[in-house]
């Protein structure tokens, strides 16, 4: 009894597991895209390795490259070397539907495929791979006039998106909604539109995972990194489950689990604790 | 033009400013309390100073002990010692109301009195003081009949500490109001309760101050700091706009600033661009 009360608790703790995907492996970042010319295993490898041991449970992987077929190699490179050295889901980020099939024929764990967005182009190019594929995805609150604007744009974007997604045989619970996060120096009411926005899409799409590359809050301030850990808490508090971030920015991982904690979404801090007896909480 | 200009700025910025109080001298911790019974002047300033410059701009000061005439002497001693040496104001805390009235005749500038709560003998005995001094007050949510429970109860006592501390000519600006923060190991929907109760306390009384000792959230899980600086993230976020911390358990006081970037309450963000700017956002 005791045993099977510990599978029933560990199961459950898996079914609410934070997504965190680290985005350092990622060609519009000069090192990278450098290494990724040079085929430079050591450099992936270590990238890699830094941010699971941070807390990344997905690795993003971008090999963009505007040169024919080059994205397409680079994506095999990249899924092939990260999968051989490491026990690790990916995240495969291309605008590429080529690029993002070779890597979703190479993946040995179920993937997060990023990004889809309401632009009529890509998501008509994007479905039909979707279709054929087992794996989750990003799907970003951006459409072909533009950005959302407001929490309830944000919301609306999201019903559209999550009803074009499930209408292909997705479940709700493999979509990450992106309600797009705008930098508060140029935008400062959309840190706030953006959790009021998370708080919503939750409560109508139960089920659904909401979060994305969160740092792009604090572009243009000094100090980036402050700014970006008192987002990802007040995200974190109203909801948000997933988030595109570099992990290493020390302690931004502890900071979104602790959220957790106050929201009571780690019930009895369970999760909380059996991280810290881990060593996990440095 | 400018110079008023810049001279209104200033003003408006120095309204806003966040109430950071450092707690770390407090006579329940052995080390100030040895240093206190030792008269170690060296000690004590180094704690003030420590605090001041990751951000604390109000100390607390607690020379508690049960003897006869000792918590008075050690507030005189404490008092004088800290302003012979810094211009920084103080908060003086006791639930001693002679020791709080020996304080209150040497601060140089206007302090905060830590603290009344709705305990009838404690009000009744700390309100005539409040009305002699030019000051601040901290007021707890806490009744004779104990703790708040829910946010609606913190709204209510909220309501009734106001009334009370305006009726003998405080301004509601004077006032601190505690909400009462409770450990989410044992409370697990506290932190939520104290977060709503934050923001309807504000919405119900504009030019109130709200904040407190957070950190108690915390209590009785490992990893503390982690639960704090979400905490204080999710608490700026819903409008605190003071708090007392260990301000050197870095990096709590960048992200109490971050969140007023975030809420646009720090507007064009230039309290922070100035803060970083003076090398105060390291």
């Amino acid at each position: 009894m005791r045993y099977r009360l510990g599978l029933l608790y560990y199961h459950r703790q898996k079914e609410r597991r934070m997504i965190i995907i680290g985005e350092k492996i990622n060609a519009t970042r000069k090192a990278i895209s450098a290494a990724i010319a040079a085929r430079d295993e050591q450099h992936i490898l270590k990238t890699a390795r830094e941010q699971i041991e941070a807390g990344a449970n997905y690795l993003d992987l971008n090999g963009g490259d505007p040169k024919p077929g080059a994205e397409e190699a680079n994506m095999e490179w990249l899924v092939k070397l990260v999968q051989a050295n490491f026990d690790v889901p990916l995240c495969l980020d291309s605008a590429s539907p080529s690029a993002m099939e070779v890597g979703l024929n190479l993946v040995k764990q179920k993937p997060i495929v990023n990004s889809v967005s309401l632009e009529k182009e890509r998501l008509e190019r994007f479905l039909p791979i979707l279709s054929k594929h087992e794996c989750m995805v990003v799907a970003l609150c951006m459409a072909d006039d533009g950005m959302p604007t407001g929490c309830d744009d944000r919301v609306a974007r999201a019903g559209k998106l999550i009803k074009a997604i499930t209408s292909i045989g997705k479940k709700v619970e493999e979509i990450i909604i992106d309600p797009c996060f705008f930098p508060v120096s140029a935008e400062p009411k959309s840190a706030v539109q953006v959790c009021q926005g998370i708080a919503q899409i939750k409560a109508n799409h139960p089920g659904v995972h909401v979060g994305g590359g969160l740092s792009n809050v604090s572009y243009g301030l000094p100090a980036r990194k402050y700014i970006n850990f008192a987002m990802v808490a007040a995200c974190v508090y109203h909801g948000m489950d997933a988030a595109i971030i570099d992990p290493c920015s020390h302690p931004i991982v502890p900071i979104m689990l602790a959220g957790e904690v106050l929201t009571g979404a780690d019930e009895w801090c369970a999760n909380w604790v059996g991280l810290h007896r881990a060593g996990k909480l440095q």
